[in-house]
């Protein structure tokens, strides 16, 4: 339980704010505070944890050895969004990562999972990815859901309790509850290295994002080439609206793969980087000669159209000058309302505004 | 004429130091102030501007229209470093971009040009850029200098005076005193884009760094897709240590490049951009692993002993924490001091330190 003074510090330090959800009001943490962690959400006197930040390791052979003293299990990683999935005061909520409730996957939770299940359940949290191409969020996603969006349970919480379940609950309740979950490859020791690693490469090859490693006292994360790749393959049309860090960290993290692997850099990997870079790179500039404008559309469908329009007006009013978000399209196909928006960054639109018009760079 | 009182205020502003070559005594200043330029250095009453900063054109299309109204000179662009050379109290002295005595090309530079032009015209200050493998601070240079470093004029400057001559004037002054200068490739119009750009195709397949334009108003400057790739593959090695911008701004201008001389981007160009990363990167990787360092190593040819020593004092000092300099070696070849010393950069060799003992990152 958080007490009302540690609530109303966090308010004081900006770190917790009140949001709406219709009718609903809720506080969220926007930021850690003392043990809290961000993205926790109290909904009257009921609160749902931040899920746990996951760290990642670049280098399996030490970073098992290092992170697992005992045994883990290493489950898939999927390239999606987070959510924490729960039901209050009647309704089936989805929190993203920073304990918002969203609008788009709160609407469409009937055909991703069985909301029953907190019927027989009612404190549960189901901690799951959301992935797929018609997601309002990511540019990327795997290229085993070919349409729509589907979701992948991975961990599940109690509300009013932080932390995630350990494994063998988690299981058993996926079970019980038929819950659509994320492969689970098994159990493994430190010493398991050589597995991991073929498995890896298997991952790699499915475009699959990678694994989770987990045990009672620890996780870490480790992607594929081909997460690293796709991220950068995704969001290379908006080089400069992201921290040139993003590119820097993934290119190290794929040489490290690669090396890894004992793949070093084979010719067709270096053409994949380079195609990543510059296909996105030359779309966007191609895009905007002929529209005088770089953006990126995102199309996805509704049960509610209320749902649609809640979700629009929170992605304009969260990107404020940085993202300008343009809406194309709300129709009613079939049983579903089909939003189509456009999504433009502020930086590279300017930038190529001034290059393409002759403007000159002092670097 | 800098007169005391801006002196004074520069002084006390952070933008002006004293510096010391052996027994010589001097100002520089080391950031712009007002409208003295950045490298603008001070010896007894003789002043050497700095050389004016030059924008950069990523567009060639509407650059030259756009900074150009009338016609310009096109001449080649070198990979390597800036330097002013001038002669006072007696000594040929060669300053560096930041307004450094350069002990290197100082002790190198009746090597690279015919002093005595500095007897026939004292207050001349010749504009350089020095290329070439064995030079103490760029790890890249141009395919057409196979050993030591070689001088290529493309500016002079006057004593005393801001910057820099006219073009006829200055080629007139390389022709009269047979100086060592950069190709000029003519007088041009915007209008002769077709013309420049498959000058520009020609430079890009000889692995030239690219143009320099200028007329009396104005310079700007363009480089080929090779210099860019070349940027790329000598620094990945140490891609942590670099503004992550660094590679993000480049990846940006070879798109570009590609994209406005039709060229997209072939198989054969994404194989090179990420062989740029993969290449350095895995180096640098076994490198660590092998000898739990990343460093590269530098070599460089002297005439007097000193001066070699007081280039390594000064990479020694400049370098703070970032980069840790370490000597490997001082001979004597034939009529040669052969300097031999590493460079190592803090950050990728700690990160890589965390990465390969199997750390975490946050991200």
């Amino acid at each position: 339980m958080i007490d009302q003074s540690q609530l109303e510090q966090a308010f004081s330090q900006g770190r917790a704010r009140v949001r709406e959800h219709g009718e609903l009001r809720y506080t969220s943490f926007i930021h850690d505070h003392n043990d809290i962690a961000r993205g926790t959400a109290i909904f009257a006197n009921r609160t749902v944890y931040g899920y746990p930040r996951i760290g990642r390791v670049v280098h399996l052979g030490t970073g098992l050895q290092e992170q697992f003293k005992g045994s883990f299990w290493a489950e898939e990683k999927i390239n999606g969004y987070n959510v924490r999935v729960f039901k209050t005061a009647g309704q089936v909520l989805a929190l993203t990562r920073g304990g918002f409730v969203c609008p788009f996957t709160t609407d469409r939770i009937g055909d991703l999972m069985d909301p029953s299940v907190f019927d027989r359940d009612p404190d549960l949290v189901i901690c799951a990815e959301i992935a797929g191409p018609d997601n309002p969020y990511n540019e990327s996603f795997p290229p085993f859901v070919s349409h729509d969006v589907q979701l992948f349970v991975f961990d599940l919480q109690r509300i009013d309790r932080p932390g995630t379940m350990e494994q063998d609950e988690k299981l058993a309740l996926i079970d019980r509850y038929q819950l659509p979950a994320v492969r689970c490859f098994g159990h493994f020791q430190p010493q398991d290295l050589e597995t991991i690693k073929r498995l890896m490469l298997q991952l790699d090859a499915d475009g699959a994002e990678g694994l989770v490693f987990k045990n009672a006292f620890k996780s870490a994360k480790y992607v594929t080439a081909y997460s690293t790749l796709s991220d950068i393959h995704s969001t290379s049309e908006f080089l400069t609206d992201m921290p040139a860090e993003y590119f820097t960290g993934r290119i190290l993290r794929l040489a490290l793969f690669l090396q890894e692997q004992g793949l070093t850099h084979t010719r067709e990997l270096d053409r994949r980087l380079g195609d990543a870079f510059l296909d996105g790179l030359t779309q966007a500039i191609e895009q905007f000669q002929r529209e005088h404008k770089v953006y990126h559309t995102h199309r996805c469908r509704f049960r509610h159209r209320d749902n649609a329009e809640m979700l629009l007006a929170h992605l304009e009013q969260a990107g404020s000058h940085r993202v300008q978000i343009n809406r194309r399209d709300l129709r009613r196909e079939g049983e579903y309302w089909v939003l189509e928006f456009d999504r433009a960054y502020a930086s590279i639109n300017g930038l190529l505004g001034h290059l393409l018009s002759g403007g000159l760079v002092f670097d």
